[in-house]
Formats: structure tokens, C-alpha cells, sequence
């Protein structure tokens, strides 16, 4: 599709821009109920590091959600997570397999290298997802001292593709890891647009607690806090250690109660999968608007809250300054459009016509 | 001291207890202002990792602060900006030298050896500061292969006793860590105390930049944030590197801004030195109302926010139950009262009331 | 190829095996001026850590291999020798680029992860070698702090599937790897062979000083040494801190004498080039002797001293029976047979004899 | 004690020096059975990394010598022995119990803190040894997750400075490290002065797998070997991951047969704990030579092979001049004479005569 001979009066006539930014679901701000919360919690004293009644409350609600007494320890961002939740599980002379597109591998900085001191083993994938048959194999029956254990897979729901796995396939992977003598790591930022999709609260104990996964990152900062995540252990053979864990890889928030104060606001009324089924709603919502645009190609429906539309190249950068949005794959003309829990119907709409605009 | 016969009458008589505990300026909550700045920068979409107004202009409050262009990096917690300003610090095979009382090396759970990789040298010290002949020495002429070089020293300013270097004290330790090789670090987790006690904003100055600081963690925490630090680099060779490590250490906030917004309310009018200025005074009335009281041992006045009474053994425990605060060093009958930045008059009035019932 | 009726008889006439296996060169003893050298080292006392006059002779013997002052520093094992130097180039928050048949990625359990604190960046290749234009890219413009950066470019030579870089080749990436400011690390436990194979003591000053590698891992054990190799910086600049440096990756000897005097013995009469070039030649005969065979597949000559040649499935382990060797890859039936420095013309036509016996 | 006035006439005048110095046992060389043993093994072709008959034989005497199937791993040296004997046996936010004077943390340039990742705290010990009364109260009941847990205690037998545990201190010494839920590490670079010491091989059992301790660096390299030492495991729950960490820490030996040959000639006849007898004896004899000068202080006799008299400063230099030895306290005027396996009578009694010749 060669660009427009009107393309510069078409950028100058583009209709007002949406409210919000299609960025990612980090550039959204906090979810009212959530600064509420946190207001409330500033009330005089409460001593720090966890000994405090929000965090105690806080505790209990996520044994409610999963159905079991689980451990919960509440941290401050996501690679941090994933950090303390494979610090944990590791022992010495071990690795963590996960796919070549995974957050841990990709976009934390070699933070677990350097603070776990372990080795990352990418599998290929072209979704994003593992399937149990790359867990065979892993562990050689000679040059075993040459190379690390596999000792963790790390699964990452939903995907950094927007991909999701089934509920059968995570408890799949999670049976062929136990079999391997693996554990099974879950890295949840999103974890709230999986279940919103596949079935609120009790797709969550069942692609979680009921598949048999050890530990979980379960995100809050992608779902409308102002920051904080969880790491909650399904395997209570692994959280021996991890207060001090969390401590060490610099995890620990002392006002806890602010941190615990956002997760139940987060918790209340099941507002965790409303607004990430909002976000996904959205996602949908943008990709049927543009689906038969000339000039975009979209190869599938959106599982959760992100859409990765080709589009003219020509196109990118006008539309980008117009409402921003991050690139993705350049090579092939692919951008990521990311909808949160704030995005609006009208959000939606302007940004349909936005494109529509330019390329029709 | 003996305690009193009618002990058990008296601790059932206890006036009503101060409305906030004197356990930590970490147990108080967050000032009024830092709230609504939150609050205000909720405000639709704000690209994240720091590409925001918020923290631009924080960086800019900073170089003002400071009266030089600085590099400011903001992180969510104590720990996590030491060992930030550390890891930038740091070569291999590189030691960090500090004091036996030091929070780098009692408090921080062995994050700066197992993120840094690298050793401490805690120094004796009976007043948790170093002195420069400390520094000579350190660095032995054979056998030097045998023992990393010590390269980095880390001051604590308010220190974790209470006590405060002057203006010349530090300076001296920057020349005489310059003159050795060596590059110096401030942990200013309560610099802000130390800022109020010795002169304010240009005292600020003076003991960083103009002494010949490295690099200073900056505490936003303990002075009535919800939690926020800065690590603002006043040798700019150090910070080249410094947005990945702070990413590689955990420390990377997503939604910047609302870190961001907390320090400018703390900026704003001066209210990091006027929290703190309370804070200080209200420790000083503390030492002023119960240093005559029998039983009541003090060795001096506070220089910043935290009162070291030795009290009889007996009372130590009732005192906690009516009002926390934590234990010292029970050997000698010592604890810590320490005041923050909402400490009342009221507070500090109960408190002494409530001793004084008990001890005379 | 389907198995002969008679395999079971043509394996039970099998000829006597050779006198050494093809497993590796590190299943070969050492060479007898290797032992002599250090039986005269025994002699009385000498100061540990090398302050002695075998290991400040073997410095001055290196600087007159390469033609230039070099920092050479004496080292237990291959492992050992490649994470010193890393350690020696990499910063905070770097990472190292390699292949993904790269030693340092594949066979090393894990210890540049964990003794570096880094993150190793394995890129494809299919002859285990890197071309300068896998360097560019490396270096997002955007989201950079979510990745450490690629500092050092770490090559093979000769590589790990028995390929050589030309000269040329080495130049191109070192001028791509400092254009792009990284460095370059040549990984040469086997640069014996490589510089063999390419022109001898002048090949490996153009390789390495010319080219403008910055630091070598100068391989010896596989070269007929009981143990040891040597790191030898030519870029004077990383190796300031490299004896404590060598200490704290548990690689300083204490009895070092008598690893510079196994080296003093491999430099003696050019006898690492002589021992390397006999290896190649062994198995360039080899495959001289099998090329034609029926049943053994082989796309190349030997570039130095390993063949690699795919096998009817049914013959491999019956011939590993008789003189052992490693499997390569046995889902194409390959693998490989390795050349030492001791390995006699015998023992290739017996190995020769050997698989015609059993396959024709 | 001043200098006598013909003290450079003296000096001038002093006898023919010893033929080997006193400057430390790694000053010696290898016994000439260990150099034989190393050249019978230089016998044709072997597998690397242990696959190998003197490997194996060696590992069987090992069990023989503790009475009871270890897990015996060979290694290159004292502080990769230490390093992964604790590397198998810490968890994640884990600490070392040792003494200020022990070799992991004062001599080991920070290889602890880089490859555990993990503290190590060193308690105050007059004479080198921890009492079991230093085992309790290392783990708070509050604020526990600001520290790590000490988790291993790391014994040095003979200490550094040259003092012995009796067998019944280390038994008491792991009952209570066992009772506290912490392992017990010896590091036994000097095992053998020990063993000879106190009663031979059954010495050995008692103060190891009597005493209860989990886990041994037995030293070689100081005992004359070449290079090498080795890890034996006594608790088998802690060598599971045990050959990959050897590899991890830098410490897998490619050609270990010759590391097993040189154990064998040392575990021969004894030979291990004759040569450490003799050792002692020197010592003693060299003490006793010496005691009753003027200007010699001495504060006992020595336990083991290390002798740590007082001089008159101005003798120490001229002294070290004459025959080689190291400083140990100049600001009392200390220095440190060591005796090895090859210290000979005649060599003691010219050392005798130097000192006597100088100071008398």
C-alpha cells in the first residue's frame, strides 16, 4: 500500500485524539478505588514491614482467592517478583527454562543473572508459549556437570504476545515439569487479563492451585495500582526463606500497609477481573474496528488486552505522534496497541477513526 | 532501680497512651501534601518508566537542590538505593568500607553481597562514624592480591545511632577517600535530619557537593512519603550506566510518576527540611521531658530524631505494651524512641506522663 | 545404510584398537618436556602466588610471543581463564555477546553467569562463528534500560565445531565490536591449532595483537600441559585489577612455578605450535583415510584437529565399544573423533582399519 | 631491646642461610613421590573430568580413610575448596559463621561474597576458634528478615593462627551448630598438621565424621602436592548438586587423574600425615632452638607447624633478608616462621644460629 498522495493534509485533518494512549497498560494511572484505599490507610501508625492489619487482611484475601492457605508476600514491581519468586526455587547449579520472548530473558535488565546468579535457558517459541514436549530432554545423561540443571520452568500468563495458555495446557506443562523433577514458576503481570478470558476466579485456582503451579507473580501494576505486585506461593516447600529473600533483592516495601492497602482494593468486589476484563473488552472492541480497514492486517482476535496490527509504514510514525503507541516489529510494518483498565468505548472509537482517517 | 511494689497498680493506671508509637519514623504514614500530589498526578496516561512530566521536573527540583546538574534516579526503597549507588560504584574485585553499625551491612538482609557481589569491611566504630585515619591502611602493599580493594567508603548521614558528622568532618573522610583511590558514597536515608540539624538547604550543599560526595541516597521514605528514594549522583562519571543498573537491581518503577509527584511535594516549601526540623524537635522536647526522671539515663541530647534511653528492666516491657517502641540493647536496659515527622507535642507530652507514672 | 547380516561377527574381528582414543585432546596425557619441566621446578622453595622466576619468566616469554608488553596471568582451567578475563572487561549492567555453540554459554555450568553477575547474549550461527554484522543492532535506541548492554564480544578460535576464523575475519569484528564500543575476547583454549593451521607464531600476532583483540584466553591444558592456561591482556587498560581479580574467580595457583613452568615448556622450540600442527595433521589424515568409506559422511576437511563425520546409526556405539569417541549429534548420526597432540599415525590407520572393517 | 652497635657487622657476618626458607608451606615444593606418581599417570589416554581409574581409586581411599562412603570431589585449591564445599551447602539469604581471622573471610579476595552471593560473618575469636556459646543468639526473633540466616559455621582446624580445636571442642562445636539448625564446614588447608597432632587417622575420624561435622576441604597443596585439594562431603544430603558446582565455581580439573595420582601418593603409607608430623616436629624443634634467646618472645610452643615470635624490630629485616618469612603484626613486632613437609633439622638449626648470631 503506497502512502497517500494527500498524506500530509490527512495527518493535518486527524480528529481529535483519543484520551488515552494505546502505550501499554503501565502508562495508565491508578484506579480510583486504589488511591481511596491507600488514603485510608494512611491513618496514624503501623509498624513497617508487614506487621500491620492491611497486610494481615491483605494475606487472608489472597487465601480466599486461591482457596487455600497460601504464602503471599507483597513487593514492589514485577521483575522484582519474578526475582524473589526464583530466588526461592533455585538452588545452586540450577537454570530456569522459558521461551525466547519471556520478560525474565528479554526485559529485566539480566537482573535474574545477576541477582540469582543462574543461567536463563530461552526455548524457542513463536507464540510465546512452551509445550511439554520441549521439557523432555533438558537434562543430558552424560556432560551432566557441564551444564546447569533445569531446575524451574517459568510459564508466563497471559503471554508477552498477548497469547494465552489453556487451563489444560498449563497443568500439561506443570505434570511433564514435576515428572522432570522441575518446578513451575508463573509469571502473572497480566495474570488477571488470562482469567477475566478464560473464566474469572475459578479459572484462576484451576490454571494455578488446581494445574499444580509452585509459585506465582500475581501483577498488580498493570491491573490500575500505583505500584506493587505479589508473589504467592501455591508450594509451601518454597517460602521457607523468602521474607529475608525479599529483603535481599531489594523487595521490601516498610510502609506496607500501602502496598497491602492497594491489593484490596484491587481484591474488593472482584475489581482485579473487572477492569482486566474491561481492558480486554477494549482490545476487542479495536480490533473489530479495524479489522477490514484497508492497509491493516491482523491475524487473529486479541486473547486479553493487546492487538499487533501490521500496517502501512507510512502510517506508523503520523499515527504515533497522533496517539501514542510503541512499535513492535518494524520489519514487518507490526505495532503493539495496548488497552488498560481505564480505556474507554470513546478511546476506542476516536482511535478507529484516527486510522480509518489515514488510511482510507 | 527495684521496681516499685505497686508496679502492676501503676502499669493498670497508665494514662492514655500517645496517639502515635515512637517505633520508627517508618511506622508514621505519609504527610497530607504527598497524598494529594498523588492524587493529582492520577491524571490519565503518562508514558512509564520515568518519560513523564512528573520526574522531569524532578529531576530539575534536584539539580536546583543540589545547585548543580545531578543525576537523579528515582527507586523504591533504602536498600535498593544503596545498593543502586554501590553497583555503579563498584569494579571488580572492589570492596565497600563502612561502620560495624552501618544499614548496609547489619539491616539490608546480605543484598550488597549477593546483588554486588562484593565484600563489605564494616570498620569498629563506637558512634557509627568513621574517621580518616580509618581510611589509611586499608590498602596493603604485599599480599594485595589477596583482598579486594577497598574502593568505595559508605557514610551514613544521620547516622544509625542518631549522631551527625559536621560539614567538616565528612569533608576531611572525601579528601582523605579521594586521596586513597577511593570514591564515597552517602546513605542519607534521614539526610533530611541531618540537613535540619546542621543548617538547612545550604548545610545540604555543603556536606555533598561541596564536601566532595559521590553519590547520595536521598530518603523520601522515613520523611513522610509512601515510599520513594532518590539516588542522585553528583560525580557524573558514575551514573552512565546507572537507568540499566537501577533496572538490573529491581528498582525501576514503572508508573514513575507517582514516585516522582511524592518528592516534588516534599520539595515543595522546603517541607523535606520542615518534616525533618520537626521531627528533630520533637525528639529534643522527648529528651527535655524525661532526662530528670529517676530511672531515666541519657547520655546526651538527641542530634536528630531518636532518643537512646537505658531504663529500668522492669518497665521496659509495660512501656511497650501502652505505647511500641523497639528494644536497643537490653544488655543495658537500652531502647529507641525515635519521633517522626507527625510526632505531636501531644505525643511526646503522653509519653513523658506515661514514663514518669511509671518510674516515680 | 542397513545394518551387514554379519555385524555381530564383523564386531567380535574387530582389529586391535588404536593406542589412544579420538574422545578429545584433553583425554591425552601431558608431553614429556611438560613433566620434566616441572620436576626441575621442584627444587627447594620459591615464594607462592607467583613470585617466583619460572612465572616472571613465562611473562617475559609471552611478551616475546606477542611482540609487545602483555599482562599474562597464569590460571588453572579453561573456564577459570574466560570468566577472569570477562570479569576483567565487563562494567555493571553489560553483557557479553557470543555463538550459540560458544563455550562460555554451552559447557561452563553456569559459572560466567554466576561468577560475572552478567547476562550472555548466545547469537545463531551454524559454523560457531560471528560475523561483524551480527554486532550492529545490538544497541536499541529505545527501552534501554530494560537491557543490560552487550560490552564484550566473546569469539572461539579455532570454534567449538572445529572452524577457524581467517585473520581478516578477526579484524572485521574487532573493528565492528570497538566501532560499536565493545570488546573482544578470544576464547583460545585451542589457538594452538588455530595458528597452526594459519601460519604459526606471526598468525597469532595478526589474530590477536593486529587484529585488535583486547584480551586471550591462551589455552595449554588441551595442548599437552597437565593443567593451566593463561590469560594474556593486550589491552593494557583491563588488567589493572586482574590479580585480585584472578584470586576471587578461584583461579590463583599458589604453587605457581609449576604451572609457569609447564608453560615455559610449551613455548620452549615453538613445541605449542609443533604439538598443535601434529594434531591437525592426524586429523586432516583421518579423514583422508575414512573420506571415501562407505557409509561415512563428511562435508569437509578438518580446519584443525577434529572431524566430525555422520555414522550408519547401527555402527557408532559398537566402534565407541572398541576405541571410544563423543556423540555429536545423534539424530543425524554424527559424531566426533578428536586429535591430540600424542595421537600416532597407528592409531589413525588403526581407527581408519577399524571403521572400514566394520562398515564395508 | 635496643640495636647492639655492631649490628652491621653483624648482620655482615651471618652464617650460611637454610636452604629453604620459613616463609609458608606453600613455599615447598612437591614431595618427590607425588612428582613419580603424576609421571606413572601420564600413561596414554584417559577421560577428563574424573572417568578415570586413578579418580576412582582415589575416591575409594577417601572412604577407606574416613571409615565410611563420602563424597569425595578434587579440586585446584584452598579457596575454591572452601568456595564450593559452602556453595552446596547454602540457601538462598543464607550467611557463614567463621572468625575474624578465618581464611574465606580475610584471605580470599571476596571469592565468597562473589560466587555465594552470601555473607559471611566474622565473630571475634582471640585465638582462631569459635566456642559454641558464638552459636547462640545469631538468630534474632525479630527483624529476622533484615539479615540473613547463619546458616553454615566454617571451622579452620589448624586455625590460622596456628591453634587446634581439640576433637571435643569441634564435637561441641557441631552439636550446637546442629541444635541451632546450622551445618558445620572444616576447612582443612592444614588437616593434616592437625591430624598428626592429635592422634593420627583416628584423629581424623573423631574431629570429622565423629565430631558430626557435614563437610571438609582437605588440603593438599600445602602437604606437598603440586596443586590440589579436595572436597569431601560426610553429609550426603549435601552433594547431590555437587559435580555441577565444581564446575560452576571455576574448580572441574579436565585432566584429573593427575590432581587423583598426586592424592594417592599422598594417602600412601601415611605419607599425608608423616610429612605433617614432620612438619610439627620442625617446628617444635625451631621453638625450642629458639625460646631462650634474648629478645625472642614466644607465647607458647606451637601446636602445629607455625611458630609466631616477638622480635626486636630492628632484627626482622635483616632477618628476612637472610632467610625469607612473612610479617604478621609489626606493631608489636611479630612475625610468623613456617615449617613444611621438606624443613629440615639443619635448616632449623640454621635459622637458630642466624637469630642467635644477630641477637646475642
Amino acid at each position: 500500500m503506497t502512502p497517500p498522495i494527500d498524506l500530509a493534509a490527512r495527518v493535518a485533518s486527524l480528529p481529535a485524539p483519543p484520551s488515552r494512549s494505546f502505550a501499554s497498560d503501565n502508562a495508565a494511572g491508578a484506579h480510583p478505588a486504589v488511591l481511596d484505599a491507600v488514603a485510608r490507610a494512611n491513618d496514624g501508625h503501623a509498624l513497617a514491614y508487614g506487621d500491620d492489619a492491611w497486610t494481615a487482611e491483605c494475606a487472608a484475601r489472597f487465601d480466599d482467592l486461591f482457596g487455600r492457605p497460601v504464602g503471599t508476600y507483597l513487593v514492589w514491581n514485577g521483575t522484582g517478583a519474578n526475582v524473589m519468586a526464583l530466588a526461592c526455587a533455585l538452588g545452586p547449579a540450577e537454570s530456569v527454562v522459558c521461551t525466547q520472548w519471556s520478560h525474565i530473558a528479554v526485559d529485566e535488565a539480566g537482573a535474574p543473572e545477576r541477582i540469582l546468579g543462574a543461567k536463563l535457558q530461552p526455548l524457542p517459541s513463536a507464540d510465546a508459549k512452551l509445550v511439554p514436549e520441549q521439557l523432555a530432554g533438558l537434562h543430558p545423561t552424560h556432560g551432566v556437570e557441564h551444564h546447569p540443571r533445569a531446575a524451574v520452568v517459568s510459564l508466563t500468563q497471559s503471554t508477552e504476545l498477548g497469547t494465552l495458555y489453556t487451563v489444560d495446557e498449563i497443568a500439561a506443562l506443570c505434570e511433564a515439569a514435576h515428572r522432570a523433577g522441575m518446578l513451575v514458576h508463573l509469571d502473572g503481570a497480566r495474570l488477571a487479563n488470562a482469567c477475566a478470558a478464560l473464566g474469572g476466579r475459578s479459572a484462576l485456582r484451576a490454571m494455578t492451585v488446581e494445574a499444580g503451579v509452585d509459585v506465582v507473580s500475581f501483577g498488580g501494576t498493570k491491573n490500575g495500582l500505583l505500584g506493587g505486585e505479589a508473589v504467592v506461593f501455591l508450594n509451601r516447600q518454597l517460602d521457607r526463606r523468602a521474607r529475608t529473600v525479599r529483603k535481599m533483592v531489594n523487595q521490601l516495601p516498610s510502609k506496607m500497609r500501602f502496598v497491602a492497602a492497594q491489593f484490596l482494593a484491587l481484591l474488593d468486589d472482584d475489581r482485579w477481573l473487572d477492569s482486566a476484563a474491561h481492558a480486554n473488552r477494549m482490545a476487542g472492541e479495536l480490533y473489530e474496528g479495524v479489522r477490514h480497514l484497508p492497509g491493516v492486517a491482523l491475524d487473529h482476535p486479541p486473547a486479553v488486552n493487546s492487538v499487533f496490527p501490521r500496517l502501512p509504514p507510512w502510517a506508523i510514525e503520523p499515527l504515533q505522534d497522533w496517539c501514542f503507541f510503541w512499535d513492535w516489529d518494524l520489519t514487518v510494518g507490526q505495532v503493539r496497541w495496548m488497552t488498560s483498565w481505564d480505556t474507554s468505548t470513546d478511546d476506542v472509537q476516536r482511535m478507529v477513526n484516527g486510522v480509518a482517517h489515514l488510511l482510507c
